[in-house]
């Protein structure tokens, strides 16, 4: 049944059901409550005026409901019975209130006409002010204010949007020359001014002004077809209708469309009467912030412009005063308070701000507006802050006993928990740059450093103390160790998963990529922008890595070491408080471990035993691997792995000490071979030297690991399968290293994961090395059993499908999506900068699922991995390794599938926390 | 319960359950239903023996059923009881039927002691000839046979035997000096043979052989530390419980194992009187068919040897002799057929095969052993045939009212189908001849040719009329005019769906790939097999494709056009009658098409719009499409594009005009664009001349396509979205040639494909292009309609999980289930020549998953995928098309599934319909 049926025609015998919802002079139809009927703005105002710990000094008026609009759209444009007789008695208790009349000559009310839907759209629907100004109430405001420029000014303007809104838009009309009105009459505005040499609207008299309407209203009949109305009713209907016509415009639907809002929700219509913050030296108009939402500190915080319009303060024009000594800054420390000027409004003010922060319990942003010594509150809603602001203003609230903990928790956006575990650009002063390009932000925060385009000139510059930032097209590993040494990265190609993103944000490190702004030419060492600016080699550069934005020179870093701040602490108490999913951190080195356990990680969920074959400490491993892989004789092979080996006990055994007995998730080597032999003629020649091994074979060797589809081929298990012995190196490693270290008395406890599983037989295969391995372990040492366990990645579709058998071979699952990412769409990370972005902006895809987990699809695979391995494994523990686990939305996704932790960068670990803890509360 | 207990011990006041089942003499107490209890053999000879309708003279004997192995295991290699006093009384009665007493000194009953379980495990468990020879019983076999050198010859085998399989295997004895006895003994005769410098064992004087007998029995007292026993009933008893034993050989474990046999089914033993076709000149032995098992002609058919044992005719040291006429041969036309030499048994022989295939409704392989002018029937089963004969079979017995029409379907395999289908080299020729390398059979059949090493040479020489087989590591698709003019392919690299396999799979022509027997050295044009043998340019070679092998210089090769072939065109109506699920073929050109739809397809599955762009014609619209790729302007790009679109519609255009109304699925461009373009700098140069695009700008452009993945790349579906201007020219192109067609008066039914989709989205992209163009070309043709199909492939994990969606927005769906493989597993088909051949060998997985669809896995997706599509669409038309489609095995999965159709290569055509009916038939 429609919705529209529902708003009662008033028929006789039927209880008319209410339409209009009056607000004003401490009292209210509507509350907070209401929504749906009432829309946002309109049942916030409701409960402003009406609610008896509230009852501000809102200017009246009242709200037509959404049914309305459903009746008005499904009936052509009509309104049900009785409306009319409802907004009569309505604008009359508002005239009534203050003091004036709708349409009276001498005292003219004057109203505003707004939108306002069940959730915020903003923008795409329309609003009239000024309603009720005509040639007739025109001489009556102007004895109101005192100020006919102002009259007139405001007359052109409620002509211009009127004429533009109601008889253009609404109406359908098609204007005469093809050109809007609005332009039509803004041209003319244009004209006088040129005409005159003024270079702005506040310089024509008050004579040109005049003639200047009498000109807008010829000019609408002749484009327009009709006059422009006196009558203030026409005025008002015309408004409401244009109203109710914009919730089916373009824009709108448009809009609801991507927010996936219904189209039966209709919005309602605010009528209120208008204030005004510029009709004298008695008015003022200002915002304020119930709490700092810079700092989050607890005191009222606000500006304000005397004899000035809410718009004049946005448009930045005049420099605000601080309403207090507290809101004074650099630039408004010279101005007057509120305070002292308006002394008691200022105290009335206060109490407001404070009832109202009680009242929502949560820091309100408001808008007011003084006329002539009368204080109106016109808006009041939840302040934006930043993220500092946000953990103490939660952590203060709970405190104070204003919200429990459940809803401190939920105050903070896992977003907002970024900004402070990383510096970030001085917001003003990045405020006052022009940046130079853009990319995508792959790795958060800020930073600074003087231009070098190659790893080795990072480490070399860096080793001289310069702060550097690497410029380069692609990254690769091995560029890894100037990286390392960089403040920032940042890459003309690339998208939000290539090598440099997946890097800087496993180190916390800001990063840009996919800049194509920028065309780098390495061998001269400069960069061009799309305007031309030339950077070279040694200039400073400034990166914002949550935007994605490059600015030329130094600009000032902030930056808070959070792990000590104590509301932050605070904050993650409560946190933890609600959290049922575990956190663990993606780390390969002690370092990384460190700081993981810094930031709360509860083990590390992947340990990639490969790192130690890139970077710094890399010559010796990589040498005997490289010997390994490349090795002509079976002994030759043995031998290096027995090098190897002791290694790689090394590298595992340190980070097993660092988490000490927490579970750390080591997998075995994973990529294929190839990724660890130079391919080039030069340096394939220099290790055909060094390894002993005849160029010719070596090359030989080296193509015959050449591969099409690396990402499909020759890796993972599938190497422990082709090469047994690597496998058994390994394990042996882990198994010895924990040995040792349980003999010193210290704890460990690894997990042993098998990558790139497709079907349970490989997991047989290795789970026998592995056990086999174990028994030799323990009889070398002694022992009866050394604790560990087995699982395995599930990050191919089949392994997922397959669950219920693998995981009658395992302990422990470990979802590796990003790879299960690439096989389940068929996109590989590496190639999907060559559609991704046409598909995401032809929203094809509504998000890269890189980013955030393919709910859907990806998703499927995962819930259906779970619970296929639990079944057959009660036992099972599941996890997530892979960049989605510090993503807040997959996070919540997984808590939802009832895993036990996710793993994530240990820069992410606090977002996971928060995420996971969110999730325990929505639902 | 244990089966054993199921055996009751003769408890007084039990019934007591029958232990031992008697043969011979025209009565049995089996018969063939009891192959659980009696194994296999033992169900068949009482079958034979006993069945009212056959009462053959088979060797008496009796079984030992499956019930006392498993007893004999659960018990501690003990026996039920009554065993001893049933297996005394049986034998009696084999005696007296034979005439003979087991253990009598002058007149001894000689035994076989063989194992016989449910299904056959060939080989696996043992067997104990001549039980009952002794040196007490030595002599009566003398007089018996007249023969003394053959009893000793007995004699020492019996010992070898028995030594080696009851005394020291069964036994679990380690023989002293750690050699087991059988070499030992071994050892022994070959010592005699080098010192009396004899080169065979017929030249042992019966004194050699005397002394050589007595060494035996004392070396075994040495080595096993027990006396030869020689008391026949020890003997029988330790040969019984030997064969019993055998079933928990590790051998016959591994076996069941892999062939997935229950562990406790058990084997059961026979024993049966030895008769001997080596006694003399009224002695024989021989083999027959019940019909030509290499024609199917419907005549007896067979072989034998006077005076010989069953081994010497498969040793093949003496030419068998026919049985009659009909099967003399080129060898054997000279010699005494049985029909002359013996006629009165020729006469038995006949009349007991015509009776076994009358009762078995199948063409029977028999053995028979004539003793001293007795014809004894030993064994008889289904003959194994070649396919033309097995077509011929089938028919004719359904014709003679043997067979039902089911039956008859059911008796063809669909390799053997393969068989007829294709030119093969000469069985015999092949037979006599030596393979000089083995490789992966890619493509069945046989082929001849000369050898070459490069695509351009093949062109060449067959243009001269030379018949050639083109020789490389791999192939790629610049050497497809070459594959194409070669009778084989042979390649050292490669798998079995690397690009040689696939590419002369769908051609039905031989290839053979990864034959790493062989190395080449393209720039000498030769290449060496591992043996060291260099073959030349020019020299000629024979494959046989079907089993990999290659041989030097030119074999003989038999052909037949099946499609004219009487029987086979019969057989396929019969197999026709019961298919339901639809065949068709994946057809590039309409040269494909034809031969497809003479093979029987009912309409193009896959119709691949890039292969124009690949061989003989290709170079016109490859230059276009290279234009359109590598333009550098909008207007050159819409130009090059408007051009290949003629191309395109002329290309479809012929094959939809073939096809004649049928439906033709076209798939929208798929291949990466990258893989059009050349990438070695002479190729690009000569382009970047031809294109008149600057050398920079080209490979600049060139290099921005080189993709890491390029599988999981910028290909399918995701061309058409980042260039839709390639999808509206190809749908112009097919849309105006059915316009065009039906103008014409012909049939024309076009099935839109988008490939590689992941999300139904982009089917929602593509369709629109899809409507608008199809309005377009309607108004320009003024049609009110052209009918076509808009569908989609699904090879992506995401797309079959996403079915639902992904069917409200086609008409079909069309697995692709080459690539969905791809994607389930993570496997790269180009790369996995790097582990599959490990994780077959090592049994990880059974079979390569690209050959027979992975059911579990791949399979599942595919489940599921048609489930989640058809139940959001109930029209949605599901079909396979790629590789799996000519799979048997896959078309019954399919076929279970529910699918509407397979499609598969022309040449594959029937056998895909043989496996669609068949799998009617099954369950």
């Amino acid at each position: 049944m429609s919705r529209a049926k529902a708003v009662k025609s008033g028929k006789p015998g039927k209880a008319s059901r209410k339409l209009v919802y009056f607000f004003g002079g401490g009292r209210a139809d509507g509350n907070e409550s209401m929504k749906e009927l009432l829309g946002g703005k309109g049942a916030n105002l409701a409960e402003m005026a009406g609610h008896p710990k509230l009852r501000l000094p809102v200017p009246p008026g009242f709200t037509i409901g959404t049914d309305v609009c459903m009746h008005y759209h499904e009936k052509g444009h009509s309104y049900p019975r009785g409306l009319e007789a409802e907004v009569r008695r309505s604008l009359s208790e508002v005239g009534r209130l203050m003091g004036r009349r709708f349409g009276d000559p001498r005292n003219p009310l004057l109203l505003s006409v707004r939108s306002g839907a069940r959730r915020s759209m903003p923008g795409m629907m329309e609003t009239v002010l000024n309603v009720g100004l005509s040639r007739d109430t025109l001489e009556g405001l102007i004895r109101q204010s005192g100020d006919d420029r102002f009259v007139y000014d405001a007359y052109r303007r409620f002509i211009m949007m009127y004429a533009d809104v109601v008889m253009e838009k609404a109406a359908g009309v098609e204007p005469r020359g093809g050109v809007g009105i609005r332009k039509v009459l803004d041209s003319l505005l244009e004209e006088v001014k040129r005409r005159r040499g003024y270079d702005s609207d506040t310089q024509l008299t008050v004579a040109e002004w005049k003639a200047l309407v009498e000109e807008f209203r010829a000019t609408v009949v002749k484009v327009l077809g009709r006059s422009f109305p006196d009558d203030p009713w026409e005025q008002l209907w015309g408004a409401i209708g244009a109203v109710f016509s914009s919730w089916n415009g373009k824009r709108a639907i448009e809009y609801r469309r991507i927010e996936k809002i219904p189209d039966d929700w209709g919005t309602a219509v605010n009528v209120q009467a208008m204030v005004f913050g510029n009709m004298g030296p008695d008015c003022a108009t200002g915002v304020g912030f119930t709490r700092n939402p810079g700092t989050g500190e607890a005191r009222f915080y606000g500006e304000y412009l005397m004899n000035a319009q809410g718009e004049d303060v946005v448009a930045g024009i005049r420099t605000p005063a601080p309403v207090n000594e507290y809101s004074k800054n650099a630039q408004s420390r010279h101005l007057p308070t509120l305070e002292r000027s308006m002394p008691g409004i200022y105290k009335e003010l206060w109490e407001y701000q404070r009832r109202l922060e009680r009242h929502y319990r949560d820091m309100q942003d408001i808008e007011f507006t003084i006329e002539k010594g009368r204080l109106y509150m016109l808006q009041c809603r939840v302040g934006k802050r930043n993220g500092m602001a946000a953990v103490r203003m939660a952590v203060d609230m709970h405190r104070e006993g204003l919200i429990p903990a459940r809803t401190a928790v939920q105050r903070v956006s896992p977003n907002q928990l970024v900004e402070l575990l990383l510096p970030m650009l001085d917001p003003l002063a990045e405020h006052a740059a022009k940046p130079m390009a853009k990319g995508l932000p792959a790795g958060p925060g800020g930073a600074r450093g003087r231009v070098v385009f190659r790893s080795e000139d990072a480490v070399a510059w860096a080793s001289k103390g310069e702060k550097v930032i690497m410029v380069r097209e692609e990254t690769s590993p091995e560029d890894v160790d100037g990286m390392h040494k960089s403040q920032a990265i940042l890459t003309s190609k690339g998208g939000m998963t290539s090598h440099a993103a997946l890097v800087a944000r496993g180190w916390g490190k800001c990063c840009i990529v996919g800049c194509g702004d920028i065309e780098i030419d390495e061998e001269r060492r400069t960069f061009r922008t799309k305007d031309g600016q030339v950077v070279r080699e040694g200039d400073w550069l400034s990166l914002n890595g949550t935007k994605g934005l490059v600015y030329e020179g130094q600009l000032p870093l902030v930056d808070i070491d959070i792990r000590s701040n104590r509301p932050y602490r605070a904050f993650m108490r409560l946190v933890d408080g609600f959290r049922t999913m575990g956190v663990r951190a993606n780390a390969d080195t002690p370092q990384d471990a460190a700081v993981a356990l810094a930031f709360g990680a509860e083990g590390v969920g992947l340990f990639r035993t490969e790192h130690m074959f890139y970077g710094e400490h890399s010559e010796k491993p990589l040498f005997l691997l490289r010997r390994m892989i490349l090795s002509e004789t079976e002994a030759e092979r043995r031998e290096a792995i027995g090098k190897l080996s002791r290694h790689v006990k090394r590298d595992i055994k340190s980070t097993l000490s660092v988490m000490a007995g927490r579970p750390v998730t080591i997998r075995l080597l994973d990529p294929p071979l190839h990724e660890f032999v130079p391919h080039d003629p030069v340096r394939l020649k220099e290790l055909s030297e060094v390894l002993g091994v005849r160029p010719g074979v070596l090359r030989r060797r080296v193509l015959a690991l050449h591969e099409n589809n690396p990402m499909l081929g020759h890796r993972g298990v599938r190497l422990g399968i082709s090469y047994p012995e690597i496998t058994e190196m390994q394990v042996r490693a882990i198994l010895e290293a924990t040995a040792e270290l349980r003999a010193e008395g210290r704890k460990a406890f690894p997990e042993i994961m098998v990558p790139v599983t497709s079907t349970s037989s490989e997991l047989v295969h290795q789970r026998a090395i592995v056990e086999r391995v174990h028994r030799e372990v323990c009889a070398s040492k002694g022992l009866r059993r050394i604790p560990y366990q087995f699982g395995t990645m599930i990050e191919v579709p089949r392994a997922a499908l397959q669950a219920g058998e693998m995981a009658q071979q395992a302990d422990f699952f470990s979802f590796g999506t990003n790879d299960l990412t690439q096989m389940c769409f068929g996109f590989s990370r590496d190639d999907i900068g060559g559609f991704l972005p046409v598909y995401l902006e032809q929203r094809i895809l509504l998000q890269d699922p890189f980013q955030s987990i393919d709910q859907e699809g990806v998703g499927e695979l995962v819930r259906l991995g779970t619970e296929r391995g639990r079944k057959s494994n009660k036992a099972l523990k599941v996890g997530i390794c892979g960049e989605h686990g510090g993503d807040p939305e997959s996070v919540r996704f997984f808590h939802g599938l009832g895993m036990d932790y996710v793993s994530c960068s240990p820069y992410r670990v606090p977002i996971a926390r928060l995420a996971a803890a969110q999730a325990c509360l929505t639902r």
